[in-house]
């Protein structure tokens, strides 16, 4: 019998209400969960609205450690009910550090460990450097009910690298919470298509290494004090071939749920050989500090 | 002024008439010199039919030195006559070894160096361990008159690493001559989307290094003994966000040009970040022998 895997991305505004913001993510899981999706995918931070557009250290408050984080707990308690994997993005307090992170959250609710963001926007309106440290966990695959599943965070999603080095941990899926959009007012002309941008990139990861990727970004606007966002949504699931399977619009909240026969796939990556391929002897220049 | 740089892409047959198919290469050079062309791409071993098909002794006779290679005499005296530069795919023979190489001539006819293809097929119709060593030049970036171009063949443009190689030695623009298509029978069902495939994974690399990308394949049906391939065309031109910004058929000699704003390229990729965001000493696993 075929081994199929279900999953879903989903998308949705946050406000500053954070038992709002999880009891719509623990619906958007349900409802998921119901139309039969194994692995149900949230966005980035979406306890609270995207503070980073700010530099403001009254926004540390917000960080907790994994024990204390009430996403993480509302979620362990509706993956173990509902059967589903649920990879959670949150503001890890951990000691004075802060980070980025995600818990993966097994469909049994046992949390099977945390990804800390790799690589850290530090621009204007995702001032994320004033927050997190860089993360010091590595690229992290996950053995789950269901399928072996790579999970990095929103930016690291521009970097080749971190889906390669998830691919050869044995990832299956790559999945990215994201936060990202546009200025409400475009002063930045040069990115106007960066929701294309964005998009090519990761269907690029998902063909280079065979395999489905999925992600979930914010909708709505959101006003900090020095800039301001409108998040474009357009989540989207990528087959293997790096072609789009679902892709949600810009400003409603979605959830989109596709079925993938994991054992063709893992044929068709095996199949056509870029692994057996591929040549480290020459990879140096990529792992040196510039 | 803005830097505009003018690329062509070019495809066609290819006979074992080896001067006809020399000719016909000059004619597209020629050509898309005349539409404003500085630089031109020819597909990957122009001067024969694809004999990767089979594996056969006979045709390591095809291969030459540097010297003596006929389609880099006669793209030298053409670079130079029409100020373009070409970089030119050949079958060399240096001693006892074969390596599949591209030897980048610049606009004034002078030979700036030689690349050795690092990754080698070794699959059904795509022989190419039979005939070629594993490049052992690493990958190149060549300064030629009008930009830093970035050089690589067919296999090596499924892979991210070698993309991200060319643009971290100092590439603006990522070049595959390229020998691609599908069985004429199909047989292999699971790879009947691969030109699907093909692009996306190109189209990621432009996107993911933001720098454009040319790649320039053959058409034709080639009857090998032990199988016969389509070639699919499908040449194209992808932009710095990694949308295809040109694309030919796949059955026609095509010739396709576009001009682009270098310095404004430039100033994207920096602004975007990426490259100041790397995590290099995350990026081991992606060297390690497996």
């Amino acid at each position: 019998m075929a081994r199929i895997l279900s999953i879903a991305v989903t998308q949705m505004a946050c406000s500053w209400d954070r038992d709002a913001n999880i009891q719509r993510a623990a619906a958007m899981v349900e409802e998921a969960a119901g139309q039969g999706a194994q692995v149900v995918l949230l966005q980035e931070l979406f306890e609270t609205p995207y503070f980073c557009i700010d530099k403001n250290k009254a926004f540390l408050k917000e960080a907790t450690t994994v024990a204390a984080n009430p996403a993480i707990q509302a979620m362990r308690v509706l993956a173990r009910k509902l059967n589903v994997v649920i990879p959670v993005s949150f503001f890890e307090r951990d000691g004075d550090r802060h980070f980025n992170s995600l818990a993966m959250i097994d469909a049994d609710g046992e949390i099977l460990g945390v990804y800390r963001k790799s690589h850290i926007p530090d621009f204007p309106d995702y001032e994320e450097a004033f927050y997190f440290e860089p993360g010091d966990t590595g690229f992290m695959v996950f053995e789950t009910k269901f399928a072996r599943l790579g999970a990095a965070i929103c930016w690291d999603q521009w970097f080749p690298e971190a889906a390669r080095a998830m691919a050869l941990k044995g990832a299956e899926v790559l999945l990215y919470p994201t936060a990202i959009g546009w200025p409400i007012e475009p002063t930045q002309s040069r990115f106007k298509n960066s929701k294309v941008h964005w998009q090519q990139v990761m269907q690029g990861h998902a063909g280079a290494n065979i395999m489905i990727l999925a992600a979930s970004n914010r909708i709505g606007a959101e006003h900090g004090i020095s800039g301001q966002t409108q998040f474009y949504g357009g989540s989207l699931i990528v087959d293997h071939i790096g072609t789009k399977a679902a892709e949600a619009d810009e400003a409603t909240s979605q959830i989109m749920v596709k079925s993938f026969d994991m054992d063709e796939i893992a044929l068709y990556r095996k199949d056509w050989g870029i692994f057996r391929t591929r040549r480290p002897d020459l990879y140096a220049p990529l792992c040196l500090a510039e």
